[in-house]
This record gives structure tokens, C-alpha cells and sequence, in this order.
């Protein structure tokens, strides 16, 4: 495809030692990746002070914490990480789990 | 669902008028919308100067416009519109049409 046009799907890879994140975009306003975690792996738990984040299932599940609440994710959710708020992802089902991930702005790109 | 967890596609209403926009989350770093489009219904082609925008086709197909380039956008392909890109979309099918769109920073939120 096209230097602005994706097909998330297509760039999901594994890796046996962590999540992988495989970026599709970014700027000083934001990025844009897919994370891939195989069964038992994990986004630690962490918090940006000035950057919001947005989780979107693509396939497999994740349990999702945001703040005090932990739910599962399934394909087609969503979950928002507001800025300051405590968040974090792990894939404790059997399956591969694939998630859509923008967080804005750019943490490193950015001075927020 | 909880204030932080969302399923986009309970989200979804049409207008026999126009393009409806479902707002999900907005702060002065982001918005995340669903756009549904009713066949012939468009987004209009347009330009944000300091801001940049994802379309994630979540159902159904649209025309993407990213600068000169124009594709057809089916369920999971993602466009990118990066700060002073002209972007539109619209619904040259018989099908609804429902996308994901996060844009970074929110345009009228923030002094971008």
C-alpha cells in the first residue's frame, strides 16, 4: 500500500521475548502502531503525565487496566488511557492478541 | 461500558442528511469519532494545518483522499491525513459505512 495507506493486519509479527510494536506513523502530534503480544506478554502498567492514548482491539483479547478499572478487550473495543491516568495491557488468553494503538501527542517526539 | 472502555459499533447512527460524527473521547491533545456514512455521504476534502488525522475503516468501504492519492478504504485498512495534507472521505458504495478517526491535536480544543 501506499506510504498513507495501511493494512495493520498485514504488519503483525511476533516475537518470543516481549510485545512487539510495529509503527505505522508518527509525528510530533502523535503515533500510530499495531502491538502484538503472544499469550502472557504484556504493556507494563505506566502513566504519561501530558499524552492521552487509545487502545483498539483488533483481534484476540488483552485484559485492559485503565485507572482502577481492568476489563477485558475484545475485537472491535476500545479503551482510552486519559492523560495522568495509570494504564496498561496484557494478553492472558491462549491466543495471539493484535491492538491498534494512538497516543498523542508523540511522547518522544514531542515536548508536552 | 465504562467512561474509558467503548465498542465503536454500538456506537453507530445514520442521518438521511449528512455524515454523522459519534464523538468517543476529546481533550485539547486529541478526538476520537465514529463517522457513519450512508451511501453518497461524504466527509469533504479539506486541509488542518498543525493537525493530523486516522481514518480505520471499521465497516462497510469508502473513497480515501490523502493528497493526490485516492483509494478505495475497506473494513481494517487505516489512512493517514499527516498536518497539511488534503483528506476527505465518502461513501461511493451501496453499503453503510462506519469509520474510526482519531485526530491529534483536537483542532478546536487546543491553540495548535
Amino acid at each position: 500500500m501506499a506510504p498513507y495507506f495501511h493494512q495493520p493486519e498485514a504488519l503483525v509479527r511476533f516475537s518470543e521475548e516481549k510485545m512487539v510494536k510495529v509503527n505505522l506513523y508518527e509525528s510530533p502530534r502523535m503515533f500510530c502502531d499495531v502491538y502484538c503480544l503472544r499469550p502472557g506478554q504484556e504493556q507494563k502498567e505506566h502513566t504519561h503525565a501530558g499524552n492521552d492514548k487509545i487502545y483498539y482491539m483488533l483481534s484476540g483479547t488483552c485484559q485492559a487496566r485503565i485507572g482502577e478499572e481492568i476489563r477485558t478487550l475484545a475485537a472491535g473495543q476500545l479503551a482510552v488511557a486519559p492523560a495522568g491516568m495509570i494504564h496498561g495491557v496484557r494478553n492472558e488468553s491462549a491466543e495471539e492478541a493484535v491492538l491498534l494503538v494512538i497516543m498523542a501527542p508523540h511522547p518522544d517526539l514531542s515536548r508536552a
